[in-house]
């Protein structure tokens, strides 16, 4: 295996062949999908970066990678300090960065298949403040001189029933063509892959943890739909669920359908499309509507089939970490268990009950100071065991058919100090924040967020992450377009209305680098709430995710005589749901971990 | 006096005259200014509306008002239902409007000295829509038709003197001029009244409430300027206080002089300032560098001068609030008070004092049902008693030479029912939620938004305005940038950062339209907070406000036991302030109102 060193020359290389000055490198594919598969793993292949967002700028003597809160411990020891320079988003931007130091006059390529129409038309502005210009190439540099880059995945589709989905396809798309009609629209172009899995009821494994297949759709104003895919993919079980309504095309004939569509009007979404998408309609003469993706909203409503799966997951899934927070306080005092160790027997678990399809992402397992590297994935290199007096920070999920589950616990092994009971106690707090709070239709996540910060902030501390991200039905693990966090921060999504149906995550965290790490995370269903007196339509959350929090970290002296309810109501809830599938001795175990406080 | 109808007709008449399908009318001035001379009261002339913030359009055979939330009452009390259409804002705007219901084809005017640049782009995409047009008028058609329109002021320039303002003009301007070289400008074209009164230490009379003269200031990248304004307003000692670093022009030279910059780069800020500069200085050959008024931050930042300025006015007007409220509580059993006899009274016992300038606006003084119309304005016609068993809510401000202040206290007369004081505890918590708030350097005032409305969000209600704007030092009431108010809501300022020194109002309310309304305001500072072990630079508030709230309305039972020691320390606080200013009487009475819960 080549060093990354080698791999950065032999890109520069090739730049030099394509007659390039400089080349960005985002992490997503032909989807702008935030997971990818191994075959557009670029910029880990490139840098060594394994986090799960960021992106890079190779110029001929210089090279940086940008990447988020999330991920500045964990940069600086993946990638190579003398070959690249380590850059912060937001503070600063690929595009911004570019402008500060391209070279005057410069050429710089660009992957259409890789960028937002908006990301383009940006970066060009920024670049020609230097003279200098944004190339769209026509094959990717990286490809070229990536030797042994991983074919696509060739996994077989597979059909979402009815019964699971709450909702037809046929139906589905029938509300698309309604929209369209009243839109006055032709077609609509799908190149989300979640949003194609969810509007045909299909699902795939061309993703690691997330159950979709590379394929884009276009779902035109009578119902009909051309769904592009590679044949080998499709059994007689899913071509006779897709019916007649949808043609199948090669997936690679998209792009040739997209310039027959002279004179239509288009339905793209500028966030989840690539540039060459609205150059390929440019070319062909379509009127491009700039629009959401017509299945992001209704996606993130659960219905009433995806909302009862949600809950059945959620059980099987909270019994599941229940046996394993009785297996790692009975093992953990022998002094041999490891985050690998531990992350695997997690996922044995799991797998143990047969119903499970996937984890719904690397499980993060995170002994000690590694615990404080917010995305963490062990690794040989970097597995710690899991020692005596330290916290232990588990976050973790599941892909099961009827839901996708994400939860987090930390644990205090052996003697936990008085400051991580102290910080625990206040994550709690903030948790109970989001939990508990009531808010008028209409309320954006960002308007919730600094519930969850409150009794942090009273001890001067913070997270450098948001508060909570919407959850699929066995689909992402990380959906939109709904999000809890700060307004104005680099995650888009806090903007967005919550409404009932929704699925967020409620994970407030604190980090002590090199020190211990803490988080707590459920799931939470928005609902309707009946207040009574209210004068206006007021929502709230359902926690959907039962698992005990570690009652040895919690202060009680520290919480008021409501948020001690909420803990002993809470795991009342937990005994009561998990109860029915554990044996004896784990019961036993559950019920002194659910105790009143 | 003309009736309303008779307006409408006359400046449909003059529109057709100057062959226009329409116009629009916003509330501002040539300054893009909030509070507006007699002058530029277009829209109260056209329409009757008295709110602070609305703008309308005329069509040939239709015509709407656009108000927001604060306005929703008022706008259908004062305005005639038969000739407009009542529409709120952000749910559309004028430009919507006019997207929808312009004719085809139809030449729509607008005042190239009322609207920004950006308003203009948005406004011509949106009736492009329809094929129709948006022209720049010469003079305003309103000005044509309205017979008796008031003459702009002719209030004298006064000085507002360094020990008072802090910093020195010289000084401020140098400030510029570094910024300017930096950026390789040449001039900053200064628009915005309280920024020019800022920048030149100067105060003026020009619009009522707010000590500012009209005028518009060019400051040169070496320090000197251009100030632009009436000269029969300048006195030998603003003369002698300017010095020879500023050359005085006539106001009306001010397009001329723009239109001589050909070549130079020119700092407009284009939130405030009108679209007919930038296209003076299109039509000069200038370069314009988009970017906010470098007035405006260092204006929102008090300097130690205006801090110590602004506690000494608070506690003298205080002391005011105390012999007023005492007074009401004397008078309001006698049942001869109603609420222009009580505001009156307020200014009164203000002006008693010697020291107030004006007030900081126009006293909201309702009674019952006129409490919950949020901008209220107490009229011969709308005038209440102050009767037994309810709410009166007061809210007013005074102008002083070393402060600006703006208080809202609510009063039970008599007897209160069980949900007013329960409404009541639930603004109070609200109101505490952000006293007490301790965040993070950076935090925006959306972030804080939500800790004010929790606990009325738990009974189901809420209020449909901001929780604070920022406040000026013996300048504009309501200044930027900051604002606590949600992500996304109307009004702007939510996304700043709070930086200690900025003043901001903490006014949390509810409002039962027909019933009563209920508001507590205090004025806070942003100020460092040391914590111990923090891992951040930490802001808080002080409160700068010292008045007794309403004992009455508390319901003790509903606070937490950190509620109600800040409502014991709070009225400590008061009392240890006010003290000294009052006589035996005054004092005993505002101790009973200060005493412990």
């Amino acid at each position: 295996m080549s060093s990354y060193a080698d791999r950065l020359a032999a890109l520069r290389d090739q730049l030099k062949r394509d007659r390039l000055d400089g080349f960005v490198v985002p992490l997503t594919d032909e989807h702008m999908s935030e997971y990818v598969g191994s075959y557009a793993q670029r910029l880990e292949w490139l840098t060594g970066f394994k986090g799960s967002a960021g992106s890079a700028v190779v110029l001929p003597e210089q090279a940086a990678i940008f990447t988020d809160g999330r991920y500045t411990l964990q940069v600086r020891s993946q990638v190579s300090e003398s070959e690249w320079s380590y850059q912060s988003v937001p503070e600063t931007s690929a595009a911004e960065w570019l402008r500060e130091h391209a070279p005057q006059g410069a050429r710089i390529g660009y992957d259409p298949w890789l960028h937002t129409t908006d990301w383009v038309k940006q970066a060009k502005e920024q670049l020609a403040a230097k003279g200098a210009e944004l190339v769209a190439v026509g094959t990717n540099p990286i490809d070229r001189v990536w030797a042994d880059r991983p074919a696509p995945s060739k996994a077989r589709l597979m059909v979402q029933r009815d019964e699971l989905a709450g909702q037809s396809s046929a139906d589905k798309r029938q509300q698309m063509a309604d929209w369209l009609s009243e839109n006055g629209a032709d077609a609509a172009v799908l190149a989300a892959l979640d949003s194609i899995a969810w509007t045909f009821n299909l699902r795939g494994a061309d993703v690691s943890h997330t159950p979709v297949a590379l394929a884009y759709a276009i779902v035109n104003r009578d119902g009909t739909a051309e769904l592009f895919v590679d044949p080998d993919k499709v059994g007689d079980e899913v071509k006779a669920h897709l019916g007649n309504g949808v043609r199948l095309h090669e997936r690679t004939a998209f792009e040739g359908y997209l310039q027959g569509l002279e004179g239509k009007r288009v339905a793209v979404d500028p966030e989840r499309s690539v540039a060459a998408i609205g150059q390929a309609l440019d070319e062909a003469g379509a009127v491009i509507w700039r629009v959401r993706d017509p299945a992001v909203l209704p996606k993130a409503i659960k219905n009433q089939a995806e909302i009862s799966g949600h809950r059945a997951a959620q059980a099987r899934d909270g019994a599941a970490i229940v046996r394993f927070l009785k297996w790692v306080e009975a093992e953990a005092p022998s002094g041999k268990l490891d985050e690998l160790i531990a992350s695997d027997k997690l996922q044995a678990i799991r797998a143990a009950g047969g119903m499970l399809k996937d984890l719904s992402f690397d499980t993060i397992s995170g002994s000690g100071p590694n615990g404080a590297i917010v995305h963490y994935k062990a690794s040989a290199e970097t597995n710690r065991a899991i020692t005596m007096n330290s916290l232990y920070l588990v976050d973790s999920g599941g892909q099961y058919e009827d839901g996708t589950t994400d939860i987090t616990r930390t644990l205090a092994i052996g003697e936990p100090t008085d400051e991580m009971r102290d910080r625990f106690t206040r994550v709690l707090q903030g948790h109970i924040g989001i939990a508990t709070a009531l808010f008028p239709k209409g309320t954006r996540g960002s308007q919730l967020d600094s519930f969850a910060r409150r009794a942090l902030w009273d001890a001067g501390v913070d997270y450098a992450h948001g508060t909570g991200h919407g959850v699929g039905a066995f689909l992402s693990v990380h959906e939109g377009p709904q999000r809890i966090s700060p307004a104005g921060s680099s995650q888009s999504g806090g903007d967005e209305p919550l409404q009932a149906g929704m699925i967020l995550s409620n994970e407030p965290g604190y980090y002590k680098t090199g020190e211990y790490g803490i988080r707590i995370e459920n799931l939470v269903l928005v609902i309707v709430k009946q207040v009574a007196g209210a004068e206006k339509a007021m929502l709230g959350f359902e926690t959907l995710t039962f698992a005990p929090i570690e009652r040895r970290l919690i202060v009680k002296e520290m919480l008021s005589a409501k948020e001690i309810a909420w803990v002993d109501s809470y795991h009342r809830d937990v005994l009561a749901k998990i109860r029915p599938q554990l044996d004896s001795d784990e019961l036993s175990w559950l019920e002194a971990a659910c105790a009143a406080l």
